[in-house]
């Protein structure tokens, strides 16, 4: 079922806040079966609400508007479907009643004329509960054209009222089925070829690709239920093709799993970073219980606390340089034996803007890996600023781990 | 001057990203004279993008575009933008060249098919470099239409191509005058009814308030150019009323200045974590030139870390917990001494969701700040997830650091 949305509101397009609904909502209805194929952000005023509700309702079985439901002068969502179907508003007096009460025992004080608006409502829809706050959702049905859904604009209501909607707006046709692939150390690009012709073998199954910087590219798998084989299918022969890069088919989380994984094994970790200054140990910390597996780290930021806390030698920074594969394999190794543990992993590089020379080059980043059995060096140029090539550096090495030990 | 935002991409319309552009494009234009009057969301269809373009154009000077730039079959946003143009697509042959370079040096491969669509561009169009991927923007300027801008879609990539777009795109008629205020240990409440009385003393400045929960409150003031002493007016009565709780009347970045303000003192600092995991250290690392100032850290996550790297004797840990004032005392005394630091700071504490006890509920952290002349231990309880507590945590310390040392 096709489904447009209309979120509301000048503090959004006045760059002030950041648009929450319009993901809570995708993400609710998409796996159920709507399918949204439009949603517009726009000002808070009643002809550009009209204009988006007649556009959307000749393209969308179901129209989503939040936001505009509040006791103020430019809350008018309301008045602008009124428009909109040609149907008057009208006073609900049970629920008129009602805030009357609520408002007078929690502040002693009558009513505000301003409140009183929120007990309007378009004649013959729905209401819809709102556990959180003075404005309820509403539906509107109709049999020959699109149904509306009112929903609040505050994130923390709209999740409420929606949860309600759910129970009273009209079923998608299709129930969908869901998988999502996981790659590390692979491009989107060479993944596009394959999925190219997975597509044309298996056409029920959409596919829908996302690159993230810092982990890599995701594959989401999206078929309706009579198809759910071919999804299967699909995600076994991607996850064969890219053996060894496709962390998960089940959607787990890349830092979750690389830490479920190494618990699993039984291995400890320890960090040692320079130029990523502890953005590697907080990532491993941003997994709850990561405690049995992560011992700890240093951020050796100065060379001097290099040589002090790690034990480098004032040698080997002197011949080679703080930035140096040298020093990368000294750090990962004296670090696991400071802190006992199984792994030790270390970062050293130029983050930039400056430190950059001539023939060490902004984003250059040399990083270690050291286990008893193995030691593993890499060098890297990486672009962007420096917080980019901070996250790169620091989630490379962990997909560099996850490839050493977990590669099938 | 008018602007539409059309920001393309199934992965936002089945709900499987939090779409993140429209906010940034909105928050970075609306300062400048840009009003933004509508943003849609749609699929990465052709036809989708061709009518959205041509009803953004009807009442917008400018027509911002993001996504559909990458290397897969669903990235078609510049087919659409040529049908609406009628202007043919060309390959820009020198960047191809360059793209195919940079490939095969960091992965040691023939550049994929697919990469080489990526140096295709609409001609006549002005790209705009692209510092993090292989997609450029590009501006397509109109003397009688809108003009267009298109930017891809990771927001990563997207922020570094629009601060170069800025240096292209026809600039608004009005030149506004914005000053930003930052506040620190002080709330929005508080702020709130002062504000009020300085809107009705100035009319002709925008005063936007914005809450941010990791460092505090920043009150954006906006005017046109001939306001602008009236914007010095605002900007000196709220940082006199707040004297000590401002830490910028011009918008500097609040660890920025931080960093600033130490290195001016000839103070170095270093950092012991453990609920953190390196968060504390890894913001100092942050900003650009922090070696003079930030010699380095320690992650201590287990205990034993804690009486090993840090020498925190087993007694007091028996005695008090590592969750406790006496513990986090003991690791900013004592991790100064291990980095030979002017200052150390410490964080210990429970960030959940699991570790909490009867008497030591989540999100309790003990935090300090040592020097040779002073010390201080402070209690907090954070609330949130995870991540908001280690980011509270982070944060709160260092607001107390800055108060310590530099309120007037």
């Amino acid at each position: 079922m096709n489904i447009g949305i209309i979120c509301t509101g000048d503090e959004i397009t006045e760059g002030l806040v950041q648009e929450q609904n319009l993901y809570y909502i995708a993400k609710e209805l998409a796996p159920l079966g709507y399918r949204v194929i439009e949603a517009v952000v726009i000002r808070d005023e009643i002809e550009l609400i009209v204009k988006a509700v007649e556009r959307l309702r000749e393209s969308c079985r179901l129209v989503v508007i939040t936001g505009g439901l509040g006791p103020t002068f430019d809350d008018v969502t309301l008045e602008a479907l009124s428009i909109v179907t040609g149907i008057p508003l009208e006073d609900d007096v049970s629920y008129l009643e009602e805030l009357t009460k609520r408002f007078s025992s929690r502040y002693g004080r009558e009513i505000p004329e301003q409140l009183r608006h929120q007990a309007r409502t378009l004649r013959g829809s729905i209401p819809i509960e709102n556990p959180s706050g003075s404005a309820r959702g509403l539906f509107f049905t109709n049999e020959h054209h699109a149904d509306y859904l009112v929903m609040p604009g505050p994130p923390h209501e709209l999740r409420e009222v929606l949860a309600n909607a759910l129970q009273v707006i009209r079923k998608p046709e299709h129930i969908l089925v869901r998988r999502t692939i996981g790659f590390v150390e692979v491009t989107e690009a060479e993944i596009s070829p394959i999925l190219e012709s997975l597509r044309r073998r298996f056409p029920h199954v959409r596919m829908i690709t996302r690159a993230d910087y810092a982990i890599g590219p995701t594959v989401f798998l999206i078929a309706r239920e009579e198809h759910s084989k071919d999804i299967q299918r699909v995600a076994k022969e991607l996850s064969e093709r890219f053996r060894g890069f496709a962390f998960t088919t089940r959607g787990e989380d890349f830092l979750g799993l690389l830490v479920d994984r190494l618990r699993g094994r039984g291995l400890t970790l320890s960090t040692a970073e320079s130029c990523t200054g502890g953005m590697l140990s907080s990532a491993l910390v941003s997994v709850p219980g990561v405690s049995d597996t992560f011992l700890g780290g240093v951020t050796t930021y100065s060379n001097t606390s290099k040589l002090s806390v790690l034990g480098i030698s004032k040698d080997l920074i002197d011949k080679h340089g703080a930035v140096s594969k040298e020093c990368a394999a000294v750090m990962a190794e004296n670090v696991s034996g400071v802190f006992s543990a199984d792994v030790g992993l270390a970062i050293t590089g130029i983050a930039g803007p400056t430190g950059a020379t001539s023939n060490k080059p902004l984003g250059l980043v040399y990083s270690a890996i050291h286990s008893r059995i193995r030691q593993e060096i890499y060098e890297s140029v990486y672009t962007g600023t420096r917080h980019n090539i901070m996250t790169k550096a620091s989630y490379g090495l962990l997909k560099k781990l996850w490839r050493m030990l977990f590669r099938q």
